[in-house]
């Protein structure tokens, strides 16, 4: 530990964010967006995706961070360290938005960052370890399907390297076709470029909101995440008859609409039956075919996304799901014509040096903390298997009250007091 | 009577009908469509629906028939009688399609109709009274949400006159504007030019597919309507709290997809607790907001059909329906923001004069017939307000053997035999 003691023993509390600044990049990433304020919605390589992103790098280049690009567009804004040959040290989150989202999500952990390193740029710490902020592609699945696809790429999943030459969006456009517009994927089919190297981080942090009510409910300012639970998703189809609906009498009908609607019940009904306040299961997405107030549903989609902190207590969930789906099929004559896992992840945990790290880092800040589970599944989760990780949450319930706790926990100090104790103390990892 | 007697005692089944210019004209009508074949979706005023409707006047015009359009362009075409001071005598149904649906539904009734003149014109009959083919407007409700929209307005709806001066599509175009891009409506807001004079006609009959299993199942060429189920259609939405997928946690949910699935099941129970055959209920919309797979429905919209041919019966199901819809929203915490009753409209009798001619005819004919009730709705419920009304229906279930019917129906007489004999014979609606 070569930093000056005296820099250290500062008291975070004294460091001083520009709330002010920070609210208003946030409001202003918000007018990014394919609907209108307040909703938030900016898909993938969108024209407002592309332009949120270069508002991101502008940002990350005003703080003196030199930015890098990958392949597939996960941006890296670099504050080098005086022992630049160390593994670094990274913290981020992602911009994209679902549908009529609202402003904070993954927007927190990106602009976040950028400030937190403006304050101890102003406070005249130097790092000893090099400081990444990410701006992570893709989190949200909501274009190609796939979800986390910046990170789980980092993460090195050969998998999704291969599907990825394939991958196309609901308008039939190829994943990197995409990428190119957006200038990205330029002269390469194979993304496995995009690989972080083993060691190339120490540690990884993320700041997000909680997404729950938990937090806001208890009046508690920090949630520090043990645990990011383990997320599954299922594309379901039936297949039934049509026919007019006045025309076909009700014995012999095989109504694929009624079937999906049976099966959203049963999901919920097999996460209750779990027992387990940590299992949650939702069907977000259920579609009938041809969707006229006077046919039949021919046909139906459903999309079912269940998670538990217990692998094995999820999987058990998803089997249940599968069973009802089956007997649904046979009860109502009609045919289950997909029944697809699209993804099903392991849970992962959290290095038990960081929660101390950021236990110690509330504690001095005087915020209440909690240590909590995430069941909303982020970026960390894939970092989380190439770095050791940590994850922030403050509380942000229905849009409500997130800029509140936002800037109350960003002007204590957070993200930054966290990076910089790791950048300073830290040897766990090298 | 003043036809000769020689003519009228001419076998119908000596009629001779071109049954491969018909096929191939259902089959050219198909191809206007704004989806890839087989199916067919021909939505009103579109330019595919501007284009088939040109298509119609071209054949009426090939046949002899003179012209007219009202003011939201249903389509007479006129064989004149010999003694055209009569009431007419009218057939006809529509061509507008839902998305995804098959090639007869309406269209048989009028391209069946057009050749049933062609028939008659070939075999040297003159018709004493004049005969109408009817093209209505808008049987599907498809865009504007109307039902047999020009056929309420035939039949003298001074409701639909008003609702008309404000109705918009789901793109927000309104109906008038819309009429108008199809040459329709050109100089007028109030569209009552359209209702047809009391007394216009002495009879009306439509030729439609059955839209049901029951005719095939039972190897029977021709059903003779008795009576048109009432129909009623209902919209209802729920709202309740969205949130993310993995965070929200079970118990504190208020899941609006889940409302609707409940909902769509007990309409199910509803009509089936009716204890009836003829009492249906179907949900053909349901859809999701923001429909995300990691996005708890925020809000759900139904669009229900319920019909019977006991109008009371049917009430009680929707009175049933609607407490439903109260108490699962009470149940799931969700606000039953909209439960809307579109049109509730009373069952409809055919006369018995025209079911004798049909029976008479069937008979003659050599085709096994049956009396049954017409579970879907037709343009015939309406006209039946301003005309004797009769229907017949040829079989046709999942669109497979529909042409086959058709052709042998046609091939043995048909329509043009029940017209012809009216024509001749009817005294009684003068
Ligand atoms: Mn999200
Ligand atoms: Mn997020
Ligand atoms: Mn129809
Ligand atoms: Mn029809």
């Amino acid at each position: 530990i070569d930093e000056p003691h005296s820099f250290f023993q500062k008291s975070l509390s004294l460091l001083s964010v520009d709330t002010e600044s920070l609210q208003k990049e946030i409001d202003e990433l918000a007018t990014f967006s394919d609907t209108p304020a307040p909703s938030v919605t900016r898909i993938l390589y969108t024209e407002k995706d592309v332009l949120a992103r270069r508002y991101i790098k502008n940002l990350m280049g005003l703080s003196g961070l030199s930015v890098r690009e990958d392949a597939v567009g996960n941006i890296f804004g670099r504050w080098d360290g005086h022992e630049p040959e160390l593994p670094a040290v990274a913290t981020g989150s992602h911009i994209d938005a679902i549908p009529y989202s609202g402003k904070y999500d993954g927007v927190v952990g990106v602009l976040g960052a950028i400030e937190a390193i403006n304050v101890l740029q102003r406070s005249g710490f130097r790092p000893r370890r090099s400081l990444d902020v990410i701006l992570f592609t893709s989190e949200e699945p909501t274009r190609f399907g796939i979800s986390c696809l910046g990170s789980r790429l980092l993460a090195g999943s050969e998998v999704l390297v291969e599907a990825l030459k394939t991958t196309v969006d609901a308008q039939n456009r190829s994943f990197l076709d995409a990428a190119r517009s957006a200038e990205y994927a330029k002269d390469q089919d194979d993304l496995s470029s995009v690989f972080l190297k083993k060691g190339t981080y120490s540690a990884f942090v993320e700041l997000h909101i909680e997404q729950g009510p938990l937090l806001e409910e208890e009046g508690i300012s920090i949630g520090i995440v043990t645990a990011i639970a383990a997320p599954a998703s299922i594309k379901v189809e039936f297949e039934g008859n049509g026919g007019h609906a006045g025309a076909v009498l009700m014995p012999h009908r095989n109504d694929a609409g009624l079937a999906a609607a049976e099966l959203a019940l049963a999901v919920e009904k097999h996460v209750l039956e779990s027992g387990s306040i940590d299992t949650v299961g939702t069907v977000g997405i259920m579609e009938l075919h041809p969707g006229a107030i006077n046919s039949i549903p021919s046909k139906s989609h459903l999309e079912i996304d269940t998670r538990d902190i217990d692998e094995q207590r999820r999987n058990i969930v998803i089997e249940k799901i599968w069973h009802s789906a089956s007997k649904i099929a046979i009860d109502r004559g009609v045919r289950l014509s997909e029944f697809k896992i699209i993804n099903q992840d392991p849970p992962a945990l959290a290095e038990k040096t960081i929660i101390g790290a950021m236990e110690a880092a509330s504690k001095e800040l005087n915020l209440k903390h909690k240590l909590m589970i995430s069941r909303a599944y982020h970026d960390s989760l894939f970092m989380a298997r190439v770095s050791p990780m940590g994850m922030i949450f403050i509380p942000c319930y229905k849009g409500g009250v997130c800029g509140v706790f936002l800037l109350r926990w960003a002007a204590g100090g957070g993200v930054m007091g966290l990076t910089r104790r790791w950048s300073v103390e830290s040897k766990d990892f090298e």
